[in-house]
């Protein structure tokens, strides 16, 4: 391991980072509440750190190999995951204790948006700001941060491109300039947050309430400045505002890209994977749809409606705000619902679970294995787009599958335990892996009542599923440290 | 399809089959109980069925192909299991629909052993005999019929004992002369019944219970003539007794095959699959009986010992026999035993589950991704016992291994649609996919509270799970039936 500049770059990365107390220290000043002394506190704790760790290999030079990309990748997460809980410890609202503190804020940055906080409308406007902000942070280190800004710090870009990115998309070169494109897919999700905003100021918010959604939309954060989530806005047109801007932002960003430079929408309906989320969420909605009709749920047909779409959309794309107790939901709707999470959004997209591509990949694989069973002599390669996908593309998918359901399992187990009944640690590891954030069970309305050791277990569920479980798992195996 | 040849090996089979309401008829005869007229009825029955099913198409002579082979061991499962409800329904006690004699039946010759009947030990002698019978004749059709009766009628054996077994042994050609190497596989489960039978009579059952319980024991079936299975003896020894003969009939009868021939033991110890299966039983024995002691479930240390050790032995196996409400235990135990199942013993064993071999290529494929990821251009061969495996083998286990969990997915939400909550519906599917028998929850016990339509779904698991569910699936792909 190349220590110096791992150091030097996780020094930068943490001066850069503490720049992000700023602006809920601005808006601690203009509400004069009680945040601001802790967000300056850890604003200069953490350039202070930043500093600390940079100044003494500043000038040190040493090219970085794909093992430190990985280190450094991990250690982004890891190290401004457990940062970000600074200014909530500090902070006289909240009173969380660390384990508490860490766990909002690894929720947060990861995308994850389960909460150990109630009362959140009556936390300081800073504090609410602040959670918001932590997500849409994240959701751009997983869209742009990797990169553009680690190339800049004299990582080599594709190298960490690689390790950020699942498998399955490795070889898309969006173009041979990695800064530029970088600035692009920025530009594309500042616009996004902004239209989203605009979008919900439009149907009603108020300007803070506005930007704190949009940051948590666009990022498939869920994070909420209300304990009922987007049923405080009581509002089908919010709802379905928030629906499209999830289902934009689960759609690989590629796309976006794509569609941005040739300016068409056509790219869109081409590319397999997008066709997949698409289908999987429209199917999804209509069996919702149908449930929640069949069983008379809700006394209104058109409620019915409208709470399947956002729902599905919602719980599919692993954003996870909610609008009604879909957990309380007939049959097997909250049971359906976490499945589609494990599916999730798009490769490169801000959304979580195994994603579209692995999933479609999954599927073609098993169908083309029974296939093979009448034709066993037959060579029948699998197809995405009309193009053979490489043999160990599809190996890693197995791999990934394999370990991802391996490791699940463990977490489960581990979480009961320590006491959790099998609903709740089902779905507690459910909700941090695929990065969706709420659960069933003990979990349904918020972590709070779990105890220390599971809030652990899960935080680092919530890492595996952002590092999408290999980058995160190949630092515990001997062969990454050897040498 | 070659409908001729089909009709007349279901034929022949059905009138073999017949045969089996012998026995327990004797045994109604000698009792002088109420199941006599059943078993004749039953016998005269589907000896008629299977003549005339026989007569029209018995000169037709047509060489059978694969997909030919793949429908006939499909309805060497589907026919006998429901033709085996006969006497069940024709029988004065138990009074039982025709839904839940189906699904006793099915659940018997799949070695499954879920049952939907309760006071057992008060139904007739025949009935309780006949149970276990169809349990010891399920063992013996994955041992040795499909290797030995069909090839006997005119299908090409190999053909079958590759639809019959899992992808990877099916390079395992135990000898040229098939009909030879099936004559000793039924000679090594005869004297295995007979010891087992034995050594349960010598620690104090009775001859019929001793009988009994040995055929379900090396048919790892589960049944018993009691409705608290082996808790109803109460004895340490015949608990180990069990373990140690499900322990053997869990383990690969290729290896018992070559250690009959050879004389010796030494092929267990290096057969790869045989040193996981033991491993993972006596890694999952450790961590049960360590459980125990330190929750203090037991007051008896001793007894904690060998409930543990019997439990992970029953359960992991897929038996399913019960000593203990195992389902009660602490913690996560209820869950680990579960998922202990999935892996379930090994190929071509009458054990259930996905096969330890196909558990171990996961586990090694999973592991080797993870490596790649620091070593991108090693070729690292994926090795059993020193030897690479090819990779259709390893492309086949993913397969299996997408579709196992897409089914279990899709018949888990059937069954909670049918209105069974989550740890029921998940327990339920995992007991019958797997063959293992008790589940959790509302089936804990016995699965008789259920609708018929969820019995319906959990038959279906059997058949899945004990056709290693691609046989089955195979018949649901165009590609079979084309042409
Ligand atoms: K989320
Ligand atoms: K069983």
């Amino acid at each position: 391991m190349r220590w110096a500049s791992v150091l030097r770059v996780v020094g930068l990365l943490l001066m850069l980072f503490s720049t992000t107390m700023l602006p809920p220290a601005l808006v601690a000043l203009i509400h004069g509440d009680a945040g601001l002394e802790a967000f300056l506190i850890a604003f200069g704790a953490l350039l202070l750190l930043g500093f600390l760790l940079w100044w003494p290999v500043r000038r040190v030079y040493q090219e970085l190999r794909t093992r430190d990309g990985f280190l450094i990748v991990v250690l982004f997460w890891v190290v401004l995951g457990l940062s970000g809980a600074l200014p909530l410890v500090f902070s006289p609202a909240p009173q969380v204790s660390w384990t508490d503190a860490a766990f909002e804020s690894v929720s947060g940055l990861t995308t994850t948006g389960a909460t150990v906080l109630t009362g959140i409308e009556h936390l300081p406007e800073s504090i609410r700001y602040y959670r918001q902000q932590l997500q849409w942070l994240g959701g751009m280190g997983i869209i742009v941060l990797a990169v553009a800004i680690l190339p800049m710090l004299g990582v080599g870009g594709m190298q960490l491109y690689r390790a950020e990115t699942p498998g399955p998309v490795k070889d898309t070169k969006l173009t041979p300039r990695i800064a530029e494109t970088a600035k692009t897919l920025w530009y594309i999700y500042l616009i996004l947050t902004v239209s989203c905003a605009l979008a919900y100021w439009g149907a009603g918010m108020g300007v803070l309430d506005a930007i704190g959604h949009s940051f948590a939309t666009v990022a498939i954060g869920g994070f909420s400045t209300y304990d009922a989530s987007m049923a405080h806005f009581d509002s089908p047109l919010i709802s379905m505002i928030c629906a499209l801007f999830m289902l934009v932002a689960g759609i690989n960003f590629a796309m976006h890209f794509l569609a941005w430079r040739s300016r068409s929408l056509a790219h869109y309906f081409k590319e397999p994977e997008v066709r997949w989320f698409l289908s999987i969420l429209f199917g999804g909605g209509v069996i919702v749809t149908a449930t929640l009709w069949t069983t008379g749920y809700h006394d209104d047909g058109w409620e019915s409606l409208h709470q399947a779409i956002f729902h599905t959309v919602s719980i599919g794309t692993t954003a996870g705000f909610t609008a009604d107790a879909y957990q309380d939901w007939p049959l097997y709707l909250p049971v359906l619902l976490t499945l589609m999470a494990f599916i999730g959004g798009c490769a490169m997209s801000t959304g979580g679970g195994i994603k579209v591509v692995r999933f479609m990949l999954l599927i073609k694989q098993g169908y083309r294995e029974v296939v093979r069973l009448v034709h066993p002599r037959a060579v029948v390669p699998i197809k995405v787009g009309g193009r053979p996908v490489p043999d160990p593309v599809i190996d890693a998918v197995w791999g990934f599958f394999a370990v991802y359901v391996a490791l699940f399992t463990l977490m489960m187990l581990l979480l009961m335990a320590l006491g959790l009944d099998q609903v709740t640690a089902f779905s507690a590891v459910a909700a941090t892996i695929t990065n969706l954030g709420p659960g069933q069970g003990a979990v349904a309305a918020h972590y709070a009542d779990i105890g220390d050791a599971a809030k652990w277990v899960l935080m680092f569920a919530m890492f595996l599923g952002r590092l999408e479980v290999f980058t995160l798992l190949v630092l515990f195996t001997p062969a990454f440290w050897r040498r």
